[in-house]
């Protein structure tokens, strides 16, 4: 990221913000689920500015990430690079039977825990997908008619582990470096991250093979410029003390995090957390 | 089921065995990953005929849930009732972005604990998604080509929690209620049945909704006729030791089962199960 688009970011953000659009007074009043708990927020340098931004004018919860507008649907088109659906026919024990899926990329996921800190990293950004689980129900075909003030672009706000897709052949663990890198900043060399437990990221509809991996950092692994994701990705990378990521786990919660996300950190709570001081 | 039907699906069973076609041989030979362990198989009334002459015939890992031949792949129909791709477009913090996703149901996953037996009760079952998971890098576009040795269909039975998609208007605990009668031949009455936690089962291309449920059963409240799915599925009941569960959930593991499984499991040893004997 250059120091130009820092500037245009910062300008565009404050802008949006204090000429108060509709959406911008939607931004002010969102807030999470009480259930998801914010720790320290430890953003990375590309979307800091607007998060300081935000915090000024607004609350701690909104942010350039929740700045959603336009929203509307159109059809998916043949050649989507990232979702293709499709009819699979079958006979199992002599019954003709059929179901649909689509393929999507397989993908590695990492949970991260900063030693130095005592802290988990994990990151949070707007899901479209979660936005339109949360709105389908309301929101006509073309999507214009979303009540944005009853769901505000927060709602979807996710938080999860740091992932990504695997799109290129190299080793899974060299992805997962990259990811740690691009996503959360901390440089980490493959030989540090461990492969914990492969697993079919779904089987209902997609069927795609994701790896989890853990890596220890340390505040000395952060680059100062790197982490909230790369090209136009707007990713918040945020600390989970463990108390904090207990929580996250506890009977009650309605979370926006999807269930890779719950089995790491309690598989990480269950089998790496430093134990509890008396 | 009807009894007439079990006597088909027997003698289809033992008929499609016997004939020993190239897909039966694979059968016969086709093993698990050697880290999805399997416990005490308790099948269901659906499945047992064609489990038990599997078992005389050949080997213990093959049923009729594995005899599946005839695979090809067609274009996703616009009618789809289970799949509803599309792009959504929206601007955020100023940037035209899109994103391609689709609709699928919200849906309820069971941890099972069977108290007179110790045991947690899970389902197995072929999962389409999961089949061209693994062989779409070497299938033609038509999946034909796939070369049905090389993947056998066990590599595509799944180990999950019972589960259900969320179809129709009442409460997601009866629908809960439903499954495990279903699919494990449970009957129990709603007010059993503690709700754990919701999330997202799906966050890239799809953000359904996702309420995670436990219920403690017993012997008697099996039903001898229940369980195995209904209309065309089929499905396997298969009960693990907490032992067997906790292996599950280790590192090193390859499995077919989707993260909502290990979560519930690891959630379950951590928070439900029985205190280990000394």
């Amino acid at each position: 990221m250059t120091g130009k688009y820092f500037i245009m970011s910062i300008t565009r953000t404050l802008k949006t913000l204090t000429t108060a659009s509709p959406v911008c007074r939607q931004v002010a009043s969102s807030s999470r689920p009480a259930t998801v708990r914010d720790a320290t927020v430890f953003v990375s340098q590309r979307s800091i500015f607007g998060l300081i931004s935000c915090c000024k004018l607004f609350s701690t919860s909104s942010s350039a990430m929740e700045d959603i507008t336009n929203i509307h649907y159109g059809p998916l088109p043949a050649d989507s690079p990232y979702v293709k659906p499709f009819r699979f026919y079958y006979t199992q024990n002599g019954k003709q039977k059929n179901w649909d899926l689509l393929k999507v990329h397989d993908s590695v996921s990492i949970v991260i825990f900063n030693v130095t800190r005592q802290k988990l990293v994990f990151v949070k950004q707007f899901r479209p997908a979660v936005y339109h689980g949360l709105v389908s129900a309301e929101a006509g075909e073309d999507g214009r008619s979303i009540d944005m003030k009853k769901f505000p672009p927060s709602l979807a706000v996710t938080l999860e582990l740091c992932a990504g897709i695997v799109d290129k052949p190299i080793p899974w663990v060299d992805i997962a470096r990259e990811e740690v890198l691009e996503e959360c900043g901390y440089d980490v060399l493959s030989e540090r991250i461990e492969e914990i437990m492969s697993y079919r990221s779904g089987v209902g509809t997609s069927g795609s093979l994701q790896t989890l991996f853990y890596v220890e950092v340390k505040d000395e692994d952060k680059v100062p410029a790197a982490g909230g994701g790369v090209d136009d990705e707007l990713i918040e990378v945020v600390e989970y003390s463990l108390e904090e990521a207990r929580k996250l786990t506890a009977k009650g919660n309605v979370l926006t995090s999807p269930p890779s996300f719950l089995f790491g950190v309690l598989w990480f709570l269950t089998n790496r957390a430093p134990p509890a001081k008396a």
